[in-house]
């Protein structure tokens, strides 16, 4: 298809198109006359990926090319927990592993993984961004319980079955890849608009009257 | 207490906490001599709260003075579900309400919301939210199915019921304020680097060969 069919396919404009690939994000269609270029099925795939990073992921586009490269390179792609830590280190915001959360908050994220049977990654992004979270509400002086971290680790636990479970329903490789790291933005603004959703249906008048300790 | 103690107390240097001074997020001390200002516990409380809200919850300055200012507003503050609104439209991303996400994904989204017990609230922020992820899965060439969405729900429902929780069991009506503004950013934060967490455990090789479909 010619610049102007991919443009409606994937309601992006052509000029947005042309950026893609000089940045390196998009391979470069096929030259077939001086005039014209062919981009196939594959670019559409591409460009609505592309989207879906950018847009709704809020991702950079030095990062968005780093996810890329992960879904490019085929060894690493073969291995569904490679590319899930590869898209995690890349899309979990934060400051450099230099920057390491504080001992205490770490030991009681550690302590909360152990509890919900999960391995205790050293070293993992979001094992990070959860402790930093921890010292961040002790220090705004509103500390979270062990029972608070025991029920959103509960809450962790379905999303991510949820998340392995759609992984393993696409049908190649490279869908499976794809998903893993769209899902890894998306799920997060899934999660995040749900939570609130429930948020404010638990917290009516009606049923914040009917609670407990207030 | 003199600045340099506030500074000691927060971990904040004394020139931040001047600088918030001026931007409106910290009320000024009281200027005891020409060359001292004291400050008093209720500074730390607050300096410590806007740490949270920009250092973890990453917000601009702008909008973490919008969030105090609900803090501040005693009727506002009053009602838990007010509280929570205000946080959740000020603290959840996404382009302004005039670009509304499209009707079959906010649809989706109510069914879930339905399915799960929830109130429909239209105009919500997080509804939009989880709206637009919903239509960029679908955009991205992964939509999510009915299953997923009732997982993801079933696990905001957990949270959303910690949080109240959590709410309901601070002692006073600012510290139950204070929470629901802190808990809103930084419960984002906890969650993701949870559900990252459980993801990687979840798709170690050993489990994920005794999966599904796949």
């Amino acid at each position: 298809m010619r610049i102007t069919e991919l443009a409606v396919a994937t309601g992006v404009p052509a000029a947005t198109v042309k950026y893609y690939v000089r940045e390196g994000l998009l391979p470069a269609g096929t030259r077939v006359s001086d005039n014209r270029t062919d981009y196939d099925d594959e670019h559409v795939r591409r460009v609505r990926l592309i989207r879906a990073l950018i847009d709704v992921g809020r991702l950079p586009v030095a990062r968005a090319r780093e996810v890329l490269a992960v879904l490019d390179d085929d060894v690493e792609a073969r291995h569904v927990n490679r590319v899930f830590a590869v898209a995690q280190r890349v899309l979990t915001p934060g400051p450099p592993a230099a920057d390491a959360p504080p001992a205490d908050a770490l030991a009681r994220v550690d302590r909360a993984s152990a509890d919900a049977g999960w391995c205790v990654l050293e070293g993992h992004a979001g094992r990070a961004q959860a402790a930093r979270a921890v010292d961040a509400f002790a220090r705004s002086g509103h500390p979270v319980g062990d029972d608070y971290l025991a029920r959103y680790s509960a809450a962790a636990a379905i999303q991510a079955e949820a998340d392995l479970d759609a992984v393993r329903g696409r049908p190649d490789r490279t869908a499976m890849a794809e998903l893993m790291v769209v899902g890894t933005v998306l799920g997060d603004e899934l999660a995040a608009g749900l939570r609130r959703v429930a948020q404010a249906t638990a917290s009516m008048p009606a049923r914040a009257t009917t609670g407990g300790a207030a």
